[in-house]
């Protein structure tokens, strides 16, 4: 059961910002000699929570630290959904940096043309590339298999892994925190 | 050691309604830019656990909520079995619906088509776009690691987790209720 | 610490017939619409165990119930090592069966034909389908994560899972019965 | 926390150098008929743990027994980064054996090239073919999920497993052991 502090904060959040490896994906790559990095796996069960928080009126945002297509092919997929074609959900944005170390002013451009405050917003990431991001954002969050120094700094710490249920986990906190019943918001 | 009352549920089971993703597959899918959603994963003895089912004269449907051909690839190697074309066993149904919204009714018209009831049907699924399906049937069924809201209303809830022997563990349920010795049934 | 009992099955076994799915591979399997089956996944701490086996004399088969090519790719890997070429290994043999109702009699004309009896063989597998081979020979074994079944009628239960280290694990144990260093033959 | 004793042979390591299966990959592989072994699998934290022995100016390079291409796709792809075009990291060297037998030579004829003593080098290594080269290292490192001989003659044993975070918690420690933080490394 979450703190009312906690509480707090799940309630405060309109716009949520997600990293790639790690959060959205596992955080493994699957390499192919000659063609590199081809592959990586994320949790269908993630999707589903993302589903969630855009049927509960929570701007989603991707972070792509470099443009090698993973993220997008996701945002890509998430956006042909007939919820987003209807015009009910806003499409996923995907908010790009260079290298990771200027993801905090990325989401901060993003936010800021959505006219939502830091303060109104959380960012979910498992690494030291994320930490400045984290301490800009009202709520900050990671997967349970976080490095052990974004784990310290986070008000929320899933259950399940990056790739592998995190995002659901926050996804179900701030529905709960907001008194909606996800099996309401899943039948819509 | 199940219940009794699971045993008569286990034991008036005539039809079995497996979902895809979470179920049938492990729940994670691997992702290539460019190409999307590419691969997913499922057991070996999954499918094993299948073909005691069918061998104890069990029908057995896949419920595929998209048409992406990835339910439909593996419902089309179990139904080229030999024991499928020598008519010994019926093919596995591939039940369809749209969005997860409608798992139930699809559901419901197959088993009607099969002049079975809801009371003696099964269904295996892990999130809430199965929880009407699962309220429908006599005997709900999950894997492990299915959502806290799933496993709260199951009948039976598997050893191991979706794509990765939870269906075996049913099977195996189903089979040892009704007294029958799967070593047997794998020879025949 | 094997008890006496096993060290002297151990001792004795001549040849290792290992299963494809479940021991040689983990089980799972990766599934593309429009193509089906298309990969599986094995560790090389297995490979390196099976060349601990070879070096140490002990004759290896694979049994590949489906001709899916799967196993056989894995051979004929390891029949490209050096020492198969230079004739210091003998190559493992790839064994077939049909459904995998008659392993037990494919694996009993091959150890036929190497002049070997089932009394000093021994077997790994994972699921029913391997029940009566590991009936036949003189050590029966199996991964971690085998079938309860199959446990239970096994005098060698591997520490790791099909596919990541159980084959290691036997490979050391039989090894390590016959006082051999696994650093000295790694070396040579 | 380290013993004085390990944070000693940990201030002094110069040279690190990485062992492929089981270290840089999980030491699993992706079989596919025909093509053989298509794939394996790393971690991202990992790549990023690569990266902080490199900005603290610690010499990594990896070790690749088969020239299969997997080890140097990774290479490959860690010497594209901003900060080796610009000159301010040397590139990881790839150090090729012959079947894992003179991996201690290879790795010895390296560190001579580079000017490094034996004893102010590292090596994380998994498995038998490893055990020379971590004598002759000032400090030997492995994964968790290591072999258990190699896990005896180790100074430091990782928390995570081999292609899934080992390499990240051995820079952890080595950035650790000097008084670097890695949240300023990871900035500039």
């Amino acid at each position: 059961m979450p703190s009312e502090a906690l509480l707090e904060r799940l309630r405060k959040v309109r716009a949520v910002i997600l990293d790639g490896d790690g959060v959205l994906f596992t955080g493994r790559v699957f390499v192919e000699p000659g063609r590199g990095e081809v592959m990586k796996e994320r949790s269908l069960i993630d999707g589903q929570g993302i589903s969630l928080l855009r049927a509960a009126g929570i701007r989603v945002a991707f972070f792509s630290g470099e443009a090698t297509g993973f993220v997008e092919a996701v945002a890509e997929k998430l956006n042909r959904l007939p919820s987003v074609a209807s015009g009910a959900w806003p499409p996923i944005a995907v908010v790009t940096g260079r290298e990771g170390k200027d993801k905090a002013s990325a989401a901060g451009e993003w936010l800021k043309g959505e006219g939502i405050e830091w303060s109104d917003s959380a960012a979910m990431g498992d690494d030291l590339s994320d930490a400045e991001l984290l301490e800009r954002v009202g709520l900050a969050a990671c997967p349970v298999n976080a490095h052990p120094i974004i784990r310290g700094q986070c008000h929320f710490v899933a259950t399940h892994g990056g790739g592998d249920g995190a995002i659901r986990d926050f996804a179900d906190a701030l529905l709960g925190a907001r008194g909606l019943d996800p099996r309401a918001l899943a039948r819509r």
